[in-house]
This record gives C-alpha cells, sequence and structure tokens, in this order.
C-alpha cells in the first residue's frame, strides 16, 4: 500500500481545485503558512497523532501551491534528491561541515 | 518510474542523518523555513526551474523534520486526505464556502 506525491496531487486537485483557483497563488500561501506554524507548535509540545496531521496538512497545502504554479513535486524531488546530496552528489553527503551545518 | 514519499525519507536519512539528529529539530526547522522564504520568492518571479527546485527543497526539508519526528509522511497524508477533504470526507469539498474559502 503506497499514496504517492502524485496520487496526494490528485486528490488535492479533485477535492479543492476551483476554490484553489479563485484564491490564487497569494491566498494560499497565506494558508500554507498558517499550517507550518501549526506544525511547529506541533513539534514543540504535540502528541505523535497531532504531529502526523500537521505534517499531513502542510504536505497537502504544498500539494495545492503545486497544482496553482503547475510543479510536479514527485519529478521535482526525484531530479534533484534522487540521487542523495544535491551539492556532492554522495550518499551520505560529503559537503564541508561548516557551510552545511 | 515514481519516486515515494518512503523513499525521500529514506534518501534523506541516509544522506544526512547524523548531521540532522546533531542539529535537532529547532535547527532544523529554521532551515525548512529558509527553504520556505525560497519558495515565495520563486512563486513570485522565478522560472519553471527555479519553482521546481524550491519545491523539491522544501519537501526534502519536511522529509528531515519529519525523521527527526519520527513520521512516516506517506501514512500522515494518506490517512488525513486519502479520502479527499478530512473535514467533509466528500471530493470535491462541499464545507461551508464561508469558513474555508
Amino acid at each position: 500500500m503506497s499514496f504517492s506525491l502524485a496520487q496526494l496531487q490528485r486528490v488535492i486537485a479533485d477535492t479543492y481545485d476551483a476554490k484553489d483557483r479563485r484564491r490564487g497563488v497569494e491566498g494560499t500561501f497565506m494558508w500554507f503558512m498558517e499550517e507550518v506554524g501549526e506544525l511547529s507548535a506541533a513539534l514543540r509540545g504535540g502528541t505523535d497523532q497531532q504531529r502526523a496531521e500537521e505534517f499531513a496538512d502542510v504536505l497537502a497545502w504544498l500539494a495545492t501551491l503545486a497544482n496553482i504554479a503547475g510543479v510536479d513535486l514527485e519529478a521535482a524531488v526525484e531530479a534533484k534528491y534522487g540521487e542523495g546530496c544535491p551539492g556532492c552528489r554522495h550518499s551520505p553527503c560529503t559537503c564541508n561541515q561548516s557551510e552545511k551545518p
């Protein structure tokens, strides 16, 4: 059983697309940031269940932004991170420790 | 061809785990926020390529935070959004438009 980034973007589009396009990128970014704030709070003091739900909400709003921007999240992340560190191209990363601590 | 959230969390762990655990959740959250800022800039004025890369960076740092917090992103997002809107349980969403514009 798996649920892919492509599936997430499709579910979000099927569920919210009309609203999302009406709201546009600026308004959607503000909703995304509200969820980022809730994730911060859950990371500081939430339960495991609350943390999982806030990660899900941040991902869902990131998928919404990607839909509006026409970005394929799965392709984007595979292109940049599929082979390990985009800086040194190694896994584990061998970048200079003082530059990226 | 696909690249799953589980694969992303594994690549990130293989590539950066020692650094990430040393840095901890607070320091990692600040790196995550830096990438969120870069995504904002790319959404306002970036090229398609820049937008894709910034979405990838935000996702990668979200995966890092999830690794540190012990959250399975794929399970979390499927549990909350796998059947459509978590509010009304419909797709398309039928929640009150004035509450969630």
